[in-house]
């Protein structure tokens, strides 16, 4: 058990209220006066989640964006937000909200409130609520005989990062994918009546996969040769459809859904214009397994990343 | 203009929404599905807000406090807590956990998820969700003629950090309140329909007191004669009024209410067994006025503390 499981692990046994949904979802679901509202609350460290070159105006956008893309898995809408900041440089910190007023304002989201703190390194928290005005779909409900789905193209900010890194030649639009991830709003409300389980893809397509695969107490089998790659990552990178797998950064939303649900699930992605692959199923047993054209394929070492994970995604 | 100040003007720009009370409140207040919700965000830092070799259940103990005595200004009932959490040294972790879950027990919250993440420094973050079922005074509602009262005794947990400092004498029951601090829960849900403005005292009685006055737009005047002291305290520093309202971490709540209240107030503080201290009054004109014996004294260089003010207290 690695340090992070270990803590989330003794600081179960007092999220025992059914809106914590046992610390294994991406966010909290609590019922209040009728109406059902969806809380996360994740942090980015400079040097961790993102890089000291960064643009301060992308990491408030990126703030912003992976808070928003677990309330997207739950089918939330977002509400707000508040702010944990600790002050630094005066220019960073003028560009940091000029950008985070740039995201919230694309998102048309108020700033709620939060807190600013003096510190020794640069970590920035975001708590973003939401109000689900359907069912709420868990990490937990994926069922063998489902079909296992994610959303948009895999792999890209991951080579977004190696770009920027300059160990795989300069491409805009994949580090605009890591920089400027999106958060799949739409997509996750317009899912989550037709889903059995959702999760949205942070650490890495199959480390992500895993944890659905633990979370609801079945198999899921994944066909690499079906992960979605974009012509841009394709230029860059080839088809190594397991280094995009592995990658991270993604924010898509993977999602279990029966199999009589996938005419609607096409038909919706082409409405909304956002493609949803098919790439892999749900199956008795516990565990992810791999292939590639029908023949197993070994787990690699590293699934993905454990670091950023949280106990709510 | 502080740097923090700066920043948070920069941020009042897409604030705009009345939830967030301008950013100058405790905590948003946010009206969902015909129920109040209160949000608050606090962070402590180690070396900031508490020091490297206090306990890790007491750091626990305060991260909830803190937050929770912001719903207690809102007259705000604690539903849950989100956390924010920087993995380190894994026995202090494990004793963090330990004393969260305490803090939360002894409360009779739950926690309802949060983040964890690798960081180069201890840094804590808490988000607390509250509800209110009657009115949630802001800061900005004292009106000249109203009398100001303060909660309890005033300087405690300052005079505890000095003796854990070794600058005074050891004191158990200071070193408490500076370890400890009671979110006065019971007293704000039932101050918030008879007051015109509340705030928690955090950062100093005097700074706090002036930011009552600024949000406000009125004057307040202090009779530092009537600043409430303990018994512990007088042992420890004697009349050191002054010192005790500059000192901070007090957790008290300050609130403004018209004078016809006060029999109500008086009757009140009887029956939870909490002193309300009636310690000035506000006046019309702008900032803070203090007297010692009916005397006017000059404000000292430092009110209180800045650096852990935050957006929303």
């Amino acid at each position: 058990m690695t340090a992070e499981a270990a803590f989330i692990d003794s600081l179960r046994a007092f999220a025992t209220d059914p809106a914590a949904r046992g610390l294994i979802d991406d966010a909290a679901v609590l019922d209040v006066g009728g109406e059902t509202l969806v809380l996360t609350h994740d942090m980015i460290v400079e040097g961790v989640h993102f890089l000291p070159g960064d643009p301060p105006a992308d990491v408030a956008w990126k703030l912003v964006a992976v808070n928003l893309s677990d309330l997207a898995a739950k089918g939330a809408r977002p509400l707000g937000v508040l702010l944990g900041f600790t002050l630094g440089d005066e220019g960073w910190d003028r560009t940091f909200a000029e950008g985070l007023g740039a995201a919230l304002t694309a998102f048309g989201l108020p700033l709620l409130g939060g807190d600013t703190v003096s510190a020794p390194a640069r970590m920035l928290g975001l708590t973003a609520i939401g109000r689900a005005t359907g069912p709420v779909p868990s990490r937990a409900g994926a069922r063998p005989g489902d079909l296992l789905w994610v959303s948009g193209t895999i792999g890209d900010a991951g080579a977004g990062l190696k770009a920027l890194r300059g160990e795989i030649a300069r491409s805009d639009a994949l580090v605009e994918r890591y920089r400027n991830p999106r958060p799949r709003l739409e997509a996750g409300e317009r899912l989550a009546p037709r889903v059995s389980a959702m999760m949205d893809v942070s650490d890495g397509l199959l480390i992500d996969a895993a944890r659905m695969a633990a979370a609801s107490a079945c198999g899921i089998e994944i066909a690499l040769d079906a992960v979605p790659l974009s012509d841009a990552y394709l230029a860059a990178c080839g088809e190594a459809r397991l280094e995009a797998a592995v990658a991270g950064d993604d924010y898509e939303l993977l999602f279990a859904a029966g199999p009589d649900t996938a005419p609607a699930l096409l038909a919706l992605a082409e409405e909304i214009g956002l493609p949803f692959s098919r790439i892999g199923r749900c199956a008795a047993g516990a565990g992810l397994t791999l292939s590639e054209a029908g023949v197993p394929v070994p787990l690699p070492p590293r699934l993905g990343f454990e670091h950023g994970g949280g106990t709510n995604g």
